[in-house]
């Protein structure tokens, strides 16, 4: 291991879960935070289906085309309670504010945070703001972290995908990626690409009334799409088959990408998810996707073809097929 | 209001009150976050006696005697909690790390996040890491969000102050705050001022066993006991008389305060309590304290005098009173 922190580690990529297994895990050990799913579950009391999770944001730029870092924070959380199949509850927020920030900013960012937690149905109960002196943080950090509910009989996790299940991806991919480098590069493209950004608790309910059989459900945020998938396949210990064809690229995102040398699958996303499940229900969860405001564009990109391989593999346009690995290095850090 | 966030925003005091006031509360307006306290109190399907807190930390040097960023992160919340009269069972983390960070400083932190953890029985489920380039925060920012469950019958609450009540803080004062400005100054002192950093659930589950009637807890960090008395009075509408004569501070916190003009009940603590109880319970109260590690220098420093106004008053050693407000300004930026 090195001996210093990269911004690899924060890139959600394989030196991030380098760190993770090295340095946290080496030192929480305990069964909840070892099931790696992006929200642990709890007993607490009488209760055996609490979840909760954590997310600090980081994104620069602050406001960005659909969306801003306060929007950004209600969203994280809540999909990361969602990726669960919980109904997100409860929020909490710490706010760290490098003095010298304006008001009307900071006015900004905390209405649509209420604004996206109204449209989740989520209250935000509980705070913590600290102030630090000039160049000690850039701008604004945020820090969310959420409590949900998980209904009777869902057992949603990265651990249980299955040979035979459909992937799902319910919209267009790296749009949020390309958005934020487009805004930060200012490259001077007319490229009218706005982030993905959007609570998903809503469509993940939504699938939940169609079939309580979601087998995997997971926002593919850092490291975008291959980085999630790689992660899935690991924790269930399958191999993945997704097809160039069938993923849903957005021209101008294809444009920018092209351009400059990167890849949509690696590309963050802060309003979409992959959604593992059995052959025989793929269509229905497809149905109920497309009519949601965030599904439109839902698609089957592929599926789980056995469970000996943790791996995941791509068959390209061209008819041939490589391994997709997990994101190494940063592709672009502070994303979100 | 000014139109720009100042180091005085985030002091815990009178500008810390306005922020939340004028902005949080303005537009995340629910019944939970209005109760004021250190946790929220939630409702969670079948059990309506769950609390949950957040803190950042952003406490500089990130190590100090007695202490460091990691320790404070697990002890504060932790502490958030155990004021509610709750037991803490779950802690998120989530780290802002520096470009550059050394992994040795970063295993040492968390080590003592594990240990710290262990000694008060929670666990750490769930996490976050973010990696920002190099000048984007100082070294290392932590957050920690907590879970605990009340027992059945125990109501405490800032706005439970009542007249006659006696009021009892648990040990020395001002110990965290001379410590860091002492290990941040470099002035030279040989003044072995230790931060008093500790989690206190056990000190508060201790209490409860001698009577469920506790009316306040809160532990005084930023602005100190001072300004916590403050709150407190302000939530419960109450006038509360404090001694200056019975004020447990150690010699060097008060030799370090002298020569630098601060005053010991506005600087930050991270291991007391602030305790209000019925006078009949305050000997059996004190007395459990004194037994428990880190209580032994508890001490009972004033009451509550009447209901109709919501003032602190000091009688001091000389025989004045005075009126303690809240802390205005900022004694000491990013004491944690």
């Amino acid at each position: 291991m090195e001996n210093i922190i990269t911004l690899a580690h924060g890139s959600g990529g394989s030196a991030t879960l380098a760190l993770i297994d090295n340095v946290f895990k080496k030192y929480f050990k305990n069964d909840i935070l070892s099931a790696g799913d992006d929200s642990a579950k709890l007993d607490i009391g009488n209760s055996r289906n609490i979840v909760f999770t954590t997310d600090s944001f980081v994104v620069t730029p602050i406001f960005f085309k659909g969306g801003n870092i306060g929007k950004l924070a209600v969203c994280g959380t809540v999909n990361d309670l969602a990726t669960s199949g919980a109904t997100p509850l409860y929020l909490s927020c710490g706010f760290i504010i490098e003095e010298g920030f304006s008001f009307e900013e900071l006015e900004k960012i905390v209405e649509s945070m209420a604004v996206t937690a109204e449209e989740c149905g989520v209250k935000i109960v509980t705070g913590d703001t600290k102030v630090v002196q000039k160049g000690a943080v850039d701008k604004i950090f945020i820090n969310t972290s959420g409590i949900g509910i998980l209904p009777e009989g869902v057992d949603i996790s990265g651990r249980n995908a299955k040979t035979g299940d459909k992937i799902i991806v319910s919209g267009t991919i790296g749009d949020h990626g390309s958005c934020i480098l487009l805004e930060r590069e200012n490259m001077g493209f007319q490229a009218e690409i706005k982030s993905d950004c959007a609570p998903l608790a809503g469509m993940v309910q939504d699938m939940l009334r169609v079939t309580r059989q979601l087998h995997v459900l997971r926002d593919p945020t850092r490291g975008g799409v291959a980085t999630t998938l790689n992660e899935i396949a690991a924790q269930s210990n399958v191999t993945v088959q997704i097809y160039e064809e069938k993923l849903p690229v957005k021209r101008e995102v294809q444009g920018v990408c092209e351009l400059l040398g990167m890849d949509p699958l690696y590309m963050a996303n802060e309003g979409k998810l992959l959604i593992f499940v059995p052959g025989d229900k793929a269509g229905d969860v497809l149905e109920v996707l497309k009519k949601n405001d965030y599904g439109k564009d839902a698609a089957i990109i592929g599926e789980v073809i056995n469970e000996s391989e943790a791996k995941v593999v791509l068959k390209a346009l061209s008819g041939g097929t490589r391994i997709i690995k997990l994101l190494a290095g940063d592709q672009l850090p502070r994303i979100c």
